[in-house]
């Protein structure tokens, strides 16, 4: 049984564990400033030890690549939330615990110049078992770094 | 016209820059055992900031991402070193600034759990534009967490 | 030297090319109602050879890869045409000869039903030896059944 | 309940509908000589239909495509059928049923020279939902064609 708690909620304390309780977010300083129904914004400072080129100065590929991928997960376990009948915290916690990448597709557009980046996903396939998203990386100044396609395991 | 090196010493070169003169490698541990023609292994061991899921203990998709971006970015390049006529150090930096990731495909196939990683790649096409690698990673045991697939800008 | 003509007379030769003279295409009875710069439109007629699952009577998923790889290819040639400075016959012959598909990804969204359906495309990533597309296909009520990102070598 | 039949018999079952049901197949000329446990080859000879590029006279990329889709869909197929306890005619059909590609990637090594192409495939990740394959293109000289690597719904 268990309490029933709204999706918003589940959002906020997920936001939470993201942020605060993944040791890799924190190396590298991701931060979410938006998490909603269908929608989500994550950040990152660029900062002199994400850069992969010393002689660019641009962000690393392989970081590129971890944003998205939180990105896309984030939003299909909103989606997920959204859809769910039974909201208690046993059944959202199993939920969250079937929640993987299966593959991940990054189309790098251009160098990784800046001082902020943004990700931002939406749900592309929505599914009880399986969602895709689409993400994408920009700049401070709308530059569009990169686009990122998942397939993730939701249930 | 400059004085002529072999690939193998600029593979030194390279994974000297790799190792010791990429910021966001040295904050992840990045390590270069092995880089020869046609080889190459990346080794990385498993420390508390590169969780990506408290509860499991297991690697962050982010990390996997990374070491097998750069594992098939560092085998197409030594492909480029064996086919190139010229290997004065202004046409090898020449071609090494043209590198750079087009797109990338990760498959997890199983939770990251392990001591230690290591990453391998093989050039699957080779041209003088544009190169594709395949990528696997594997912990301390043997078990295969993850496939890549890497399409490269060589020239 | 040869006579300049321009990208618009290049494209409609090009149509008629793909339309008229790639056997695989008049098999699957393909046809191209649009090909301008920036816009391309591909449409397909739902008919039984075209059926991949006989009980659902749905399109074959390898006529979407097929329609999905042929709208990518033709929009970044399309782009390759506007940045061409030299529009001879012969340049642009030259150009049309290097162009193939490196890597493609397709996201299957929905089942292939309907009486007709729609590819589009649009170049995310232009340049001078790779290019990259994002293509989508619907059918004739508007349903979304799939995406799609294609790598192409245009030089 | 029903009778209960071996995966070997299904699997024989799968190569009829595979080669004879599915219209697309035979209008391309799909031939099936294995289809084993852990085993699948599928077979097209080049005909004057299959060519995209009058040219050189090489196989659309579409058709290659096609191949390496029902190659990875029927290996993980059989290892779905080899997992599977209850072998009953009405659970394999409720099963087919929900074999689905999710996502494709196809690299394009070579162009497709050759009089005969040979599809195979292997199950990278195997599970009750969701199992991943990779497929490979060779022509009758054991040229390598292409790469696939396919996300497929299972159950």
């Amino acid at each position: 049984m268990g309490t029933q708690l709204s999706a918003q909620t589940f959002r906020k304390m997920l936001k939470d564990i993201f942020e605060l309780q993944m040791p890799f977010h924190q190396l590298i300083g991701l931060e979410i400033p938006c998490y909603e129904n269908n929608k989500i914004e994550l950040k990152i400072a660029m900062k002199p030890e994400l850069v992969g080129n010393i002689m660019h100065g641009i962000l690393h590929g392989g970081v590129t690549a971890s944003l998205l991928d939180v990105a896309g997960g984030m939003i299909v376990f909103s989606d997920v939330l959204e859809n769910m009948e039974d909201l208690s915290e046993e059944a959202v916690t199993k939920r969250l615990q079937n929640l993987g990448t299966i593959d991940l597709r990054i189309d790098y557009l251009r160098p990784g110049r800046g001082k902020e980046f943004t990700a931002t996903a939406t749900v592309i396939r929505t599914g009880n078992k399986v969602a895709v998203a689409r993400m994408e990386l920009h700049n401070e100044q709308g530059d569009h770094i990169a686009f990122g396609t998942g397939t993730y395991m939701v249930g």
